[in-house]
């Protein structure tokens, strides 16, 4: 059975405001200095499944400028256009039945459009293994994190052995734990990150969908029979944004039994706000990270993003300053997650032309 | 006799780098939120002096500038054009020359573009007892500024009283002093601020410019001689580059004997650094001044001055942050005066795009 990569590129996220917008959120970031946040999940894809097999998930409004920034690395068919952001569940249905219509069946490797590997090769390994995985028994698989610290940030799974298997058996989706809990899972050995990598067959999903989500699966049903017809993109057009709103986790991964996961130790992280940074790029010697035209004088463990000026930064210590094209941020890099405020406030006051 | 007032506005001044630049030097700043500083300074001085009598010598490059910012309020043969910069000296004996060649003679009003007084009134008060004194006495005056605090940052008068009059003998010119020294003198409570504004009849300092600096005079009589002649641009562009570049504090004042001084308590700031800010601009109630659109988020003490984009400064605490055309400055209060560092930098390193 053929491998088929998904990558989920729905997000309009703005944590790593003001440089990604509503416009270029953040999977079209270069974080790396190497290329965009979405390339860069391409072409690690591309190590273990053909690009002629990838597939993008994004909403209607995006999905030119994708086709434009992947250059040519996905297929214009394979990019499928939500007309509205309807969560995990939604997206990932639509993917499943976009390949059960098109080429009957497959394995689907499920990854954020936004997320960064340190050790692709090890990666590669750990897909190959989940992909023989499904092969081997129809499971849903989910890649679980080795946790490197007691991250609050993130959901944990809890999973034990499986005799004379390389796949553990999930026990438990945990919810964001607080710091002592955080730190008793990664005591206790058992428990993994949940990245919200997956892999299974579309068949196999859809079954779930079917059983646990009747009504998302009547939705992708209704626009499943629609696909390759004239009507295909007034159904979706009038159907998609009536599915309800759930994500993948909720709706199936915490209610189906007989989820297998496989640990990765790749170096993974959701780059999930500009104090992560230092997962995707080198500091210099200073703790310094630092893009665009810069001016330093005793600046150190800082991050700083210069867009179109230079930025000067004099005497200062674990400060974030980020220029976008429409605005400027500077917070410490404690205060890293309160762009999400930022731009709340930013949205509350109608203030949309800095967003 | 006439008065006139001579404005100073030669400076392509940087320390307010980057929202002044070589283009855009501070007089040209709008820091108090009100109007530009050479404006603020014109207005200033038609409380006790007819517009139609004032003088702005600035460079040629900035001369078309300088008309239109001004927006009227200054005569266009007022407006003088050095071809180059030679310090105050020249600057002021080529003001001089022009009222004695156009005028026969009058008290000049001799002050920077770009300083601000609080207080209007009492400075209105001090410059026409200023005048008054010229007038009877023909000596050279100069306003010494009651030091509020230690600064170490001008020069000081030493000056004593005399009796009867209202206005002070100079006893010395003294450099900038350390901390030390610079609390005895205002304990001593016979030491001013050297602010440089001076008032005196063009003939008398034409009179010491003959005496004390003969060859700068030489050079003043030949443009003089050519003023209103068809010859007199070419004579000032061949002769004006060639006039020693010396002070008028260094070239006469410390040398002159009989000068006089009249103490001003009016809120005189030289408004010399971003750190001053406050000596033209209330702080909100967190103690932060703040210009452009900004969005503060748990910000004390800081300057924020937006030019083009929203400047948003979450948690951070006594911090500069100023956007200019082509550049952005983040660094602590105490690092103000390091904004000179950072030119001179970016001079050395032919970033000159970014000045």
């Amino acid at each position: 059975m053929k491998t088929y990569g998904v990558i989920m590129a729905g997000g309009g996220g703005t944590r790593f405001w003001p440089l990604s917008t509503k416009a270029e959120p953040k999977q079209f970031l270069n974080l790396s200095g190497k290329d965009i946040l979405v390339n860069e999940t391409i072409d690690r894809q591309s190590a273990f499944i053909d690009r002629e097999d990838i597939f993008i998930v994004t909403n209607q409004t995006q999905a030119e400028l994708m086709l434009a920034r992947t250059d040519g690395r996905v297929r214009r068919d394979h990019v499928l256009a939500e007309p509205a952001a309807r969560n995990t569940a939604a997206c990932i249905g639509y993917a499943a039945m976009e390949i059960t219509r098109k080429y009957g069946d497959g394995v689907m490797c499920i990854f954020a459009a936004d997320h960064h590997i340190r050790d692709e090769q090890e990666y590669t390994r750990v897909m190959r293994e989940a992909v023989r995985t499904v092969e081997e028994t129809d499971a849903l698989v989910t890649i679980g994190i080795h946790p490197t610290f007691p991250s609050t940030g993130y959901g944990y799974i809890k999973n034990s052995p499986i005799e004379g298997k390389r796949y553990r058996k999930v026990e438990e989706f945990v919810e964001k734990p607080d710091p002592d809990t955080a730190q008793s899972y990664v005591e206790a050995g058992c428990y993994a990150w949940n990245s919200g990598m997956f892999v299974w067959k579309a068949s196999t999903i859809l079954g779930y969908f079917e059983r646990l989500l009747p009504d998302i699966y009547a939705c992708l049903t209704e626009i499943g029979n629609a696909m390759g017809t004239a009507g295909e993109r007034e159904v979706i057009q009038r159907v998609y944004p009536t599915i309800p709103k759930i994500s993948v986790d909720y709706g199936i991964m915490e209610r189906a039994k007989g989820i297998l996961m496989l640990e990765g130790d790749f170096g993974w992280s959701d780059v999930g706000s500009w104090d992560t940074l230092d997962t995707v790029r080198k500091k210099d010697e200073n703790g310094n990270i630092v893009s665009g035209d810069t001016l330093l004088m005793d600046a150190k463990n800082c991050v700083i993003y210069g867009k179109n000026k230079l930025i000067a930064a004099v005497g200062v210590e674990d400060l974030v300053v980020v220029e976008g094209d429409n605005a400027v941020l500077v917070c410490p890099q404690k205060d890293a997650q309160r762009v999400k405020q930022v731009v709340e406030q930013l949205e509350k006051s109608r203030k949309d032309r800095f967003l």
